[in-house]
C-alpha cells in the first residue's frame, strides 16, 4: 500500500505527528461519516444524502472530492445518462478499525446510541 | 462508568449512530491532539501551547472547556498563585483505542509521519 496520502505530499504539515495528520484529513464531522456509509455498501450521491445525519450536498460534494483525491475512494462513472457511483479502495477500506474504534467508544460513553443496520459492515 | 457525555444528554443528536454522536464531541483538528498531549503527561495549559502544532490560545481554552464539561478531562486548581492543571478523567483515558487507531493509519498511510517521543503512553 502505498503511503502518500495528499496531506503526506504536497500540503504543508502542522507536524509530523501521524494524529495531527490523520485529523488534517480526517478530522470534521462529516467525513468519516460518509466513509460508514460506504462500508454499509452505499454507493451513490442521493443514498449518502438519505442517512439520517442529512448531509447538506455542497458537504457532501466536497468530502466526496476530498476522499477521491486522497485515494480512499473510487468514483466511478457509468455509460452515459447514469449517475456516478463511489467505492471505497484498498486504502479506503484500511481506515476500519478507524471507525470501529470510534463506534465503540461511542457506544461505551454515550447515552442513546445504538448501532445502525449494517453495522457489522464497519467491525 | 457513566455513559452520559454531554452529547448524549442535552444537545441534540443529529442521529443515534455512535459514530456521528462522538464526531459531534470530538470531529475537529484540535481535541484530540489535546487528549494526545494529556496522554503524554503534559497538564498545563503552556505545555500544550508549545506542542509542535501550535495551537491558538482561544482554540486550547475552547477545547479544554469542552473536554472537562463533558467529563473527560478534570482540572485542578491549586493553591493561588498557580496554574490550573489538567488532567485525564478514566473517561478521558478510555479515548486510548481512538487514538492508537488513528495513530496507526496515520503511520501506514501519511508520507513523513513518525510517532512523537511519548507515543508509547497512547498504545
Amino acid at each position: 500500500m502505498s503511503k502518500n496520502v495528499g496531506v503526506g505530499g504536497d500540503r504543508e504539515k502542522r507536524s509530523s505527528c501521524p494524529l495531527a495528520c490523520t485529523l488534517d484529513l480526517l478530522g470534521d464531522r462529516w467525513t468519516l461519516l460518509v466513509v460508514r456509509d460506504l462500508f454499509f455498501g452505499r454507493s451513490r450521491f442521493s443514498e449518502f444524502q438519505r442517512s439520517p445525519e442529512g448531509v447538506a450536498s455542497n458537504i457532501l460534494t466536497d468530502r466526496l472530492n476530498l476522499l477521491v483525491e486522497q485515494g480512499l475512494v473510487e468514483r466511478r462513472s457509468p455509460p452515459s445518462g447514469k449517475r456516478a457511483t463511489y467505492h471505497l479502495t484498498d486504502k479506503g477500506r484500511s481506515l476500519r478499525p478507524v471507525l470501529a474504534a470510534v463506534r465503540d467508544w461511542g457506544l461505551a460513553n454515550i447515552d442513546g446510541t445504538a448501532a445502525l443496520i449494517g453495522a457489522d459492515a464497519a467491525k
